[in-house]
């Protein structure tokens, strides 16, 4: 049988405010388009909407810079209140050079301006930050879909990361719920009895690239589902994808 | 309309060797199973099966490693003459720690063991070479097919690579034909006017890690078609994706 996997973009989720229930949503958007989730699908949601229904939205304006986020505004040339919102959202910051600030998010993840961002943020002014706990965030609409539409799905929340080495972005899984989020190769042998180099497969990060072909970045298009796609069942976690320190020769 | 990706595995293409006309078994595999590429879709083909068909193996019994070899394979547990093919398709060496060898390879990717890879090589001692010219495997792919099956598709040549920060690897594009592998965005606003924070999406990437959901390590499925995808047609190239040392930190 041909192997075959569907990346299916959920077109029609409107602007989500905060208190938003995203899961009926995500499924009212579903269900007009004739493509509600069904036993095995992975959802992936972007972390824009998310952030957006948990309110993790900030005016900058609200925001008194302190001395160290205006020195360090000053030589990025941001915004010094924007600044301040990523140091608050900072536990420790990786690299600051040439206009960018790489830091390492309360949850682990080394990004860019630890994962605050103005686009699509819905109004001038306004920053989203990430989920508080993207794997909490992922499993309560995993749970909200399977107890409304009575489907087992597992769900994956993507975000949008720069990397080293490489030009682009790519996106990547911050939450995770209902799969184990790296494909786990170690003592397997190839068809030659050569036991494999690759041992650990990024799938979850996978599943966020390939959902990205259809969700875009302007084509309000903030969820995907993927079909056909035999995962892991598991209780995987965004955090499995974030490499131990000491095991990083790049930090 | 519901926008839809299918990521279509390709089965059946037999253990290629040198010389083979790899365009041709993927062309007839795809036949078998009635999935002929179509106008605008994209193929993924694996790096192992193009390094194999252009030769680009070597049977580390006939490499004399250097004293430097010898040096590092001491101090990483590894085998001397691997190392000594590894050093030879270098042109820098990153990082050596731990055991781990990140180089630079002649064409500028940044990877473990310039991706040189004993796994699913097709036998003891032997080992898997990048292609050449990734780009130019591409192409030649691309071509072939168009002038065989009569229909204009884009072609990617992916590899696994890690990446520092996060476990697991993730595929990448190491060759490109006839798409533009990074999508810009510069310049352009969100639904709220305001400008994109993100103005290059590495989809060269995206696509290899679409197309990794069905060819996966062990499956003996070295290509998959990526079909509903609108990508930018264009000369673009696998280089596009490495990253300038001067605007790199993490070098």
């Amino acid at each position: 049988m041909t192997p075959e996997v569907r990346v299916i973009g959920i077109v029609g989720i409107p602007e989500v405010h905060p208190g938003d229930d995203l899961a009926a949503l995500i499924l009212d958007a579903a269900r007009r388009q004739d493509t509600l989730p069904i036993d095995g699908d992975v959802l992936v949601v972007t972390q824009k909407v998310v952030s957006k229904a948990e309110g993790r939205v900030v005016d900058v304006h609200t925001i008194e810079p302190s001395t160290f986020a205006r020195q360090v505004a000053a030589e990025t040339g941001k915004n010094a209140r924007h600044v301040e919102v990523v140091l608050r959202e900072s536990r420790r910051i990786v690299r600051m050079d040439r206009g960018v600030i790489i830091t390492e998010t309360h949850h682990g993840f080394i990004c860019a301006n630890a994962g605050v961002d103005a686009s699509n943020a819905g109004g001038p002014g306004l920053l989203i930050l990430l989920p508080e706990d993207p794997d909490r965030s992922a499993e309560a609409l995993r749970v909200a879909i399977e107890e409304r539409a009575g489907v087992r799905v597992a769900v994956v929340i993507s975000d949008t990361f720069g990397r080293p080495w490489r030009e682009g972005t790519d996106e990547v899984a911050i939450g995770v719920a209902g799969l184990v989020a790296l494909k786990d190769y170690a003592g397997q042998r190839d068809p030659y009895g050569y036991e494999l180099r690759v041992t650990q497969v990024a799938v979850a990060d996978e599943l966020t690239a390939a959902a990205e072909l259809v969700t875009g970045k302007l084509e309000r298009i903030p969820a995907a589902l993927i079909r056909g796609y035999h995962f892991e069942p598991g209780s995987g976690s965004g955090r499995d994808l974030v490499r131990d320190p000491d095991r990083d020769l790049f930090r």
